[in-house]
Parts: C-alpha cells; structure tokens; sequence
C-alpha cells in the first residue's frame, strides 16, 4: 500500500494522528522534499518518528518513483508531502501510476497554504483563481499572472499569489554540462513578489486607471504560515516592497471586494488601519 | 488561551499530533456542531482524547460565544472544528471577538473540502470561485451560483460546489412561536444539486448553445471526502441524477478545462472513459 500523507505546514507534529500510525509501521519512509519547505528539518521528523526518512528530491520521485511503487507493491510505503498530498502535480502523477500498476494507495490530508490562507481573515470562497509568480530576470519578464489577478478584481474576488520556490537548481552551465551542481536554494519573498507586479502596469504602459490595481491598493502579506512565527502585513502595495517578514515561506493576497467582517480581520495586521477603512 | 483546532474531514484519528496535545491538557473542550460534520460522533472523539468534549451548536457559538471567551481569558480553551478553523465565517467571528477582548489564540490548521477537493485529480489551482448551492423549496429557488459557474467556465476554470446543509432549522410556525424544535437534519446530495443545476438554463430559456453547461457536460461527484468510505463518480450530469453516493457530506465539481493529467486521474472515477476523453 502506498500512504500518501500530508503534514501540514508548521512543524513536525503537525503530521495527523492516524498519518504517524502509518509512519511508525511503515516499511519506508520517504519525505518529498522539493515542492516545499516544512518549519522543522528531517532528523525532528525522525526523532518524533523514531525512523529512519529517505529524502525525495526531484530526481528520485519524477525519475525513479518505480523504486517508491516498486516497493509499494509488497509492503506499506508511506510518502510524506509538505502541506496537502494533492497540493503539486507531481504527487498527481505518482497516484496515476499506482492505479496503473494497481498499487492500492490512501491519502491523508492536512491543511495546505489553498486553505490556511483562511487564517487572514478573507473567506476562502471569495477567492478567485489562484496564480504562480515566478522570479524574473533581466530579460524574462513573464506577466501572466497579471491578466488572473485583474480578472479575479473584475468580479470582486482575492487572489492568492503563489511564490516562487527555487530547490535543487541547476546553473545552464552545469545542466549543459551534465554536472549535478546545484544552486543555493531560494524562496521569493512579498518584497520581491509587490515589486514585480507593480512593474507590470509600468511594462504594459497601463495608466493607473487601467490597472489592475496600483501601488495604493491593499495587499496583505503572509510568511511562514502555521508555524510559530507566523507573520500577517496588511498595507498598501508600495509599503510592503520594504517590509521585512522574515524567512521563507512567503504568501501574497491581493483582496477583491471585501465584506466588513473581512476588514475587521484584517484591521489586526494593518500597518494603518485607516488605509484599510478607506479602501 | 483559545485555540481553535482542525479535526479534518475523515474521522477522529484526523486530529493533529499538536492538536491533540492541546485537547489533552486544555481546560474545556468544545466542538462545533452546526456546519458540517465528521464521521464521528462525540462519544468517539472523547474516548481517544480520553477528555469531556462540549458540544457547542448554532446557540451556543453565536449567542453566548462569551461564555468560551471568558474561560480562555484564565484557562487554555480548545474549540474544535471539523476540516479547517477558518472554514466558516463564524470562527472568523469568533476570533475578532477574541482580539477584542485581547484574549490570545492560537490555530491549528487542518484539511478541509477546499484543499481535500484536489483528491478527484483536478488542480487546485485551476479552480475558480467556489458556490455553495442551497435547497430549494417550490416557491424559493434562487441560482446566483450559476452566473459563478458560468464565469468560471468562460475562464476555462473548475468550479467548486459547496452542498447545502440544513442542521438544527427551525421550521417558520416554531420558529413564529419560539418553539426550540428542531427540524431533522438534511444534507444535500450530489443529486439534487445536480437536478437543481439543470433546471436553471430551463427557467432562465437558455438554450444549451447559451447555456454554461448542459446534462451531456461531465461532472465530479464526491462523498464523505478523507474518509474509508470516500466516492468518487465522474459522467455527464443526466447520469449523476440517478447514481447513489451514499451517505453525507457529498460536494460536485464542474470542470472547466481539463490538462491531460486531470483526465488521466479522472478516469478512474469514469461511469464511462470515453465521454472523458471526447470531453
């Protein structure tokens, strides 16, 4: 049998009861480890487990998940995921393949950022389509996530931003040259997210009228959800560019319409709370 | 200190190691009892924290929610709730109250149907808004959830819907007398809220060229998400009127545009594959 078992965003024992049931009997047990980052490392994990976890990189679950399915088939595997098992593609892909070699598999869920975002005080159902941002450089600029934001505005919806996760990264050089060096990991930060996107009406020459919003319009950012340290900013797009929230993992919202139930939530982070009243 | 803890959707073992620390040791334990349930009943979750549980419905939460408030100003107060705490607006409430009174919280996040939904194999991030779809009754029949799905659909986007739950209602004439007499409890089926759907472009005159969807459109039925007894039915939407799933809480998805690996999870779940893959 195949366990694929959220746990959660904060820390170790954010891991369900029944989801340590299954990792204590497991016979192995393998931690993704690329889509996202947990508040705590593999040996706190192996502590609270009292076993040995195999780290899943990139290589090991897209190019040889047969040895996760392999061994899946005679014995209980369990593969543990940041967040919610369903929260990344890649884990789709393992699933269909099980059932192609009818592998039984279970899933346990656990809070992923799709639904912890609750914690801000805007309602999960008023959230339109959620979008990536991803780092740009000097000459890749992708802006698609532009037209997402400003249709979720269009009918009053939030939008939560997605940022970008740089793990296990090959320079061109090294991918060109087959050398498996990796760059150092990076994680985009609401700074970094605010700034591109205020570029974007600037690049496409979109008078502040046009815009999908400007660098008045309320944003709230999040960082490290879940966890201890968790940090909520609500202010104006230009006065979060240099707010400091902290280690990764960073989380932007870009509110629609708000409901005054959602206001009052929000007052709490406010840099100002009159910013928000107005707006 | 109130904390405001996850239960998940499956059954009492969904309950974060963290989360079940706390139940332990906290000085009362209330669960929320109106919207939605667990596959569980009290008497379960009380045997495997081994403590009193509380069940706070509508009344008690709404109205008299001070009585929660002024236990967490001296004692640690646990408040569950199945799938996510900020699943419902009334936690949300609950917790401005909290910050008003400067009672210090905590949240443990948990799975809930708005992430547990990515289980069927659509992406979460392709997901519009999400609309909740209420009974009707013959004179009361209102389909604002329409025009969402059919923004959704434009936009290539899948729609989440959320079934109605009718628990603890008061029928008018008890209600008129102040009759605490409750109705029996209803949970919306995939069913009905299929038959429901159906009959919108039929009152509206819509023709199926105008219409956001039609009875040949494949749909999603899902059952008792995150538990043992989880359904999954995937088929045109004349077929879901007829198919049984069983006991509550049942939830629908229509999807929008479908990447090959969304159909490739999906047909799992086929009445027939091949309306999936001419879809």
């Amino acid at each position: 049998m195949l366990y694929l078992i959220g746990l959660g965003l904060g820390d170790a024992k954010d891991i369900t009861v029944k989801g340590l049931e299954v990792v204590k009997k497991a016979k192995k047990v393998f931690l993704e480890a690329y889509t996202s980052i947990l508040g705590v490392n593999k040996e706190e994990l192996e502590k609270l487990y009292g076993r040995d976890v195999i780290l899943a990189d990139r290589d090991l679950v897209e190019q040889q998940s047969e040895i996760i399915l392999e061994n899946a088939k005679t014995e209980d595997i369990a593969f543990l995921v940041v967040g919610d098992p369903f929260g990344a593609t890649t884990h789709t892909d393992l699933v269909i393949r099980a059932r192609q070699e009818n592998i039984p598999y279970k899933v346990f869920h656990n809070a992923s950022i799709m639904n912890a975002i609750g914690c801000c005080g805007l309602q999960l159902y008023n959230y339109g389509e959620a979008v990536s941002i991803c780092f740009w450089t000097e000459s890749w600029k992708p802006d698609s996530f532009y037209d997402k934001i400003a249709a979720n505005r269009k009918r009053g919806l939030h939008s939560l931003c997605l940022l970008d996760i740089k793990v296990k990264e090959q320079s061109v050089e090294n991918l060109m040259r087959g050398r498996k060096v990796y760059e150092p990991p990076r994680y985009m930060s609401v700074s970094t997210a605010v700034q591109q996107l205020l570029e974007i009406p600037k690049l496409r020459n979109l008078s502040p009228q046009e815009s999908a919003y400007t660098e008045d319009t309320v944003a709230v950012g999040l960082a490290r959800i879940g966890s201890d340290t968790q940090q909520i900013i609500c202010g104006p797009m230009k006065s979060l560019v240099d707010y400091d929230l902290g280690g990764p993992l960073h989380s932007l919202v870009i509110p629609g319409e708000m409901h005054f139930l959602e206001k009052d939530m929000l007052k709490e982070f406010a840099i100002d709370v009159n910013v928000l009243e107005n707006s």
